[in-house]
């Protein structure tokens, strides 16, 4: 890893709200980290994942089997930290990612039942062992995350469409992962109004964050 | 695995010969076991290995990553898989595929030096533990196998126009998978006249197929 860069995700069930937090702190976070802040969410717009990502999102490809989701997705990773978060960290950046090997670990391993270890250590050979420095874990129950997709989005997608069971497992699985990496993932009480949420996101990352 | 089905592999260095192996014996094999031979390569025709394979070798996509390709090949591979090689063997077929798992780790994890043993356990996650039960090599020294590429196709692909050196790695990876699985690999000398390699492949074949 680069001795000035620093690698940071974000994670959490959908409805977590993680990406509204991100989006509201941008600002705030450059200025106060003389725009060094990279932040970007996979596929992260290069051209061979954002290709990988058309197949796996493709509607016609409804008969893809779950480790195959599982491959693409690590394929995509792969490309970004290849092409995005690597040169960002050796060029100093602080890079935020939306969702990484977590997110596989909980929605492949744990929601739909492949298996957390076997899904984790497929990741580690797409990120040949890059994992963040530190992730926050936006945390809130199913009900009340699946009560907010519902009430804030007008088109539901594949994963929002699933049971509550599914959403249960995922959940039930960043709580493992919380408890596995105790000194990597920072639990953020997501239930919290969102100004406090926000304001609990940027206390985190200015203490995590190096100058 | 299904108690009637097979599962065979073809393996070997570019120029050993086994496709067009292959071809000239598919009917006398047929003929020989009441046209239960399903013979496949990947992609194998489904959509979705189809659509990755795009991917995998869109000229545009210069920039990707010796992992990402792998994982990439994994994916089509599980596709393939679930779709036609674990289906074709539930209805007692004898399944052939041309290229399995071993290329991965010859030319993934030798040839572009991503790691044998890595690219070996990143294909057990795609192919869920499922290895074919007996595996043909042709082996050819490296420069017998360039030389033929080279007199036999107008158009040079990508893998072929790579160094001598990287086909020295690849079979020498092949020949390190026949000492590690002495049981399921079976070497063909395929600097044999193609005749001679033809005959030796059905009597083989013969012997391993059960009617």
């Amino acid at each position: 890893m680069s001795v000035t860069g620093q690698f940071i995700s974000f994670e959490g069930p959908d409805g977590a709200g993680k990406t509204s937090v991100l989006t509201a702190i941008t600002d705030r976070l450059q200025r106060a980290h003389n725009q060094r802040i990279l932040i970007t969410r996979e596929p992260g717009g290069n051209q061979i994942a954002e290709a990988i990502r058309q197949v796996i999102l493709d509607p016609r490809n409804t008969e893809m089997d779950d480790r195959t989701e599982a491959l693409l997705y690590a394929a995509s990773r792969r490309q970004n930290v290849k092409k995005t978060i690597q040169p960002a960290m050796a060029a100093g950046k602080v890079v935020i990612c939306d969702r990484f090997v977590d997110s596989s670990v909980a929605y492949q391993g744990a929601g739909r039942q492949i298996g957390e270890q076997a899904v984790y250590d497929m990741n580690m050979f797409a990120t040949n062992g890059l994992m963040p420095e530190k992730t926050l874990y936006f945390d809130v129950p199913s009900e009340v995350g699946l009560a907010r997709i519902k009430a804030h989005r007008e088109t539901v997608d594949r994963l929002d469409a699933e049971t509550l069971a599914f959403h249960q497992r995922v959940r039930a699985a960043y709580l493992r992962l919380l408890a596995r990496f105790p000194e990597r993932i920072i639990k953020i009480d997501a239930t919290q109004p969102l100004d406090q949420v926000i304001e609990e996101t940027l206390t985190t990352l200015n203490r995590i964050i190096r100058d």
